[in-house]
């Protein structure tokens, strides 16, 4: 063959053989992305919508919060009839990507956003993270069965959901992405779904944000410190103390969660017998600032001192209110756990109180849920790209010293942190 | 046994399996990353200086290109007389890496710098993350040897010479620590040595720019406009642009890699006749803007109206530069190709040029290299968070067009970007 025809051929080859595929996937996830991202992007939307109204409800009607047994009765019935196949929520989705069986059903959306709102309305202390993930999940999931898709596409369209999710609830659209690849298996990172994931969290965060003009909280780190020896060796401990802060939240909430379901059999009773002790709480202190999202907290925890045992006083109300069955996510409690431990430890780490908050705000998250690139990029997304050596530091120690725990039982492990743990490989953490 | 004694012991399992043996691991790797990352940051320092002063030199003393050939037959005679063992370079590193065999001679990091600097001196185009790659990896398996260390633990050594080197040389902690564990392996990233070369890569940074006060070039995106539908759909005609581009690249140095290596057997006469050329097009289009690192072209293209070809001028200079046998890195002429080609595009996209300049330096790149994700770190470390998300967009789109090419022959595939491609799985790009 002369080399001009060889040439010719192997352009040839190029343009049909990996051009045209490529454009081909670039275009079907595109459609894709668009579809799923504004669906999801618009979901998150009315949930952070009817989440400030529901909080400022209950803010300005404290009475409300003495019927949290009962709403927690509300919700646990709700779930026992209607819910049983989507009562596993993160894990359900963690699990059907490991092993497709079926598809998640479509009301795993309106009964996470319905328990999550009466959990807020009613007092519980719980986040958004669960609720988005699992509301983008399953609106993606839908498009397996309407769309004929197979099992790899499948698992893509699960990935493009969560990411969609994510980044919508926070307006953290590279986080959103990278969450959505990182969450499937501790230690382990897989590229197959990048570019649906970057598409739809850009595109669901644009429809929250720039359609619905669903705005979220800005968080500000003034002054950020030169980053010599002295610093990085500051960066350690805080960053350790961030990682045993969630060990114990994850493992907090996994022994709620197993206490009730072993001591009570009726579902519905569990989260009024947790809305009982909360409310009591509540009343007892006096102040309402351990329920809820606690955002108002977690902004001040930026430039207020604040008491040191605020971050376990988070820990004990979220674990309780997840543990005993109320809906709601596990990451903006991660967050206050993150940012009030943060501003304890500025009493000790000569830092600057808002890089601690900052730090603590997202290593905390990812320690408990074993991401500490998304939560790197979280950081930067919201506090900027100046701290973003502390923040990722942080995050990578958070995400070592919480050992092989976190707040999702089925999460698997696929590179165990440290070496002397191989034959932790393959578990899941619930199975440790 | 009693609920105390069975929660003493886990208290104490949870101390001494896992605490313990945690901080210890934090202790080993901090004192090697405070050793391996002072030594390569003054490695890069005294690179960057030195390489300062050469270009400086060769701009007000022109002349000296004319010897260009002579240098290169200095350059190849040295290579083949005492640096056959260390010739392959990165790609040498990444086959240690996979397959443990000797330890990488130091004669590497003294070799590779001074080949850089005389293929700078004399008017060669090239870069410089190879260089700062090879001396980071060269100096940092040294401890291989004096710390006598095991299989598990070389190869994280290696990543932390690499993140060390590539943090220091170009300013970016971050991008430093996540190159080193995403370069490994296209389309998989793990996590074993993450926190080794977090650590390394901030305290060779700091060595470079806090200790010996070498700073970088800093670009400026001023701005950017918001990320809506119309936004998103422009960038993706420039990420696929920028992905051919990386792909143009990688296969020109390639074919002339092999070209010379075919046509002449005698190592030092390659870089000589590839000399003769660079030199000649110099003289005859009269100007400089091509050869060396390109620094002030860069600089330009965030702002200036280009000549639509100097992307393709500086791939074919490059190519002949490095597939010829001179020394330097890929990475400076990536970021020249792909801002030359995003200052190329505003003539066509709708963004501002600074935005798609900047989009290009990281993404070609990131299609070159196959690591998105510390190409959208480096984005957001030298342009700010602002503009992170068309970043990341791009370098995304351009990792999958520039399919399965790369500048580094020896780079294992893990993920197929394409599930079209699923037979090219664990094969290396060079066996393509």
């Amino acid at each position: 063959m002369s080399n001009r025809n060889r040439n010719l051929l192997l352009f040839n080859k190029f343009i049909f053989k990996e051009l045209i595929p490529n454009l081909a996937y670039t275009a079907k996830w595109l459609v894709l992305a668009l579809i799923i991202g504004s669906l999801v992007g618009s979901a998150s939307a009315l949930f952070l919508t009817s989440l400030y109204w529901v909080t400022q409800y209950r803010e300005t009607h404290l009475w409300i919060i003495l019927f949290l047994p009962i709403g927690g009765f509300f919700i646990g019935w709700i779930y026992h009839r209607f819910g049983t196949s989507v009562v596993k929520g993160n894990n359900q989705l963690l699990e059907e990507y490991y092993n497709p069986l079926k598809i998640i059903p479509l009301k795993m959306a309106p009964l996470v956003l319905l328990g999550t709102l009466l959990t807020h309305l009613f007092g519980g202390s719980a986040g958004r993270e669960g609720t988005a993930i699992q509301m983008g999940g399953a609106i993606a999931d839908q498009f397996t069965k309407w769309f004929n898709l197979k099992s790899d596409d499948r698992k893509m369209v699960i990935t493009v959901g969560v990411a969609a999710g994510f980044a919508s609830v926070f307006g953290t659209p590279l986080a959103g992405a990278v969450f959505a690849l990182e969450w499937l298996i501790i230690g382990r990172l897989r590229y197959e779904s990048i570019l649906p994931s970057f598409l739809a969290a850009i595109i669901a965060n644009y429809a929250c944000e720039g359609i619905w003009l669903v705005h979220h909280t800005e968080y500000l780190i003034p002054t950020v410190p030169v980053f010599d020896i002295i610093n990085v060796l500051w960066v350690i401990p805080a960053g350790i103390c961030f990682g045993l802060a969630a060990r114990l939240f994850s493992k907090s909430t996994h022994f709620w969660s197993y206490y009730f379901n072993k001591k009570i059999k009726y579902p519905p009773f569990r989260p009024v017998v947790g809305g009982v002790i909360i409310a009591a709480s509540v009343f007892l202190i006096g102040d309402t600032k351990y329920i809820g999202l606690g955002i108002p907290t977690i902004v001040d925890s930026f430039s207020q001192d604040l008491p040191w045992y605020d971050f376990l006083m988070k820990i004990a109300k979220t674990s309780l209110t997840l543990g005993s069955g109320f809906k709601g996510g596990e990451v903006t409690p991660l967050f206050y756990t993150g940012a009030t431990l943060g501003n304890a430890l500025s009493a000790i780490i000569p830092l600057p109180v808002a890089l601690l908050a900052g730090m603590g705000f997202v290593s905390v998250f990812s320690g408990a849920t074993n991401t500490p690139l998304a939560c790197t990029l979280m950081g930067i997304e919201l506090f900027g790209a100046e701290p973003g050596v502390f923040i990722g530091l942080a995050c990578v120690l958070a995400y070592l010293f919480s050992g092989h725990s976190g707040i999702y039982n089925s999460q698997l492990i696929g590179s165990p942190k440290n070496r002397k743990f191989l034959r932790r490989k393959g578990k899941k953490i619930g199975q440790l």
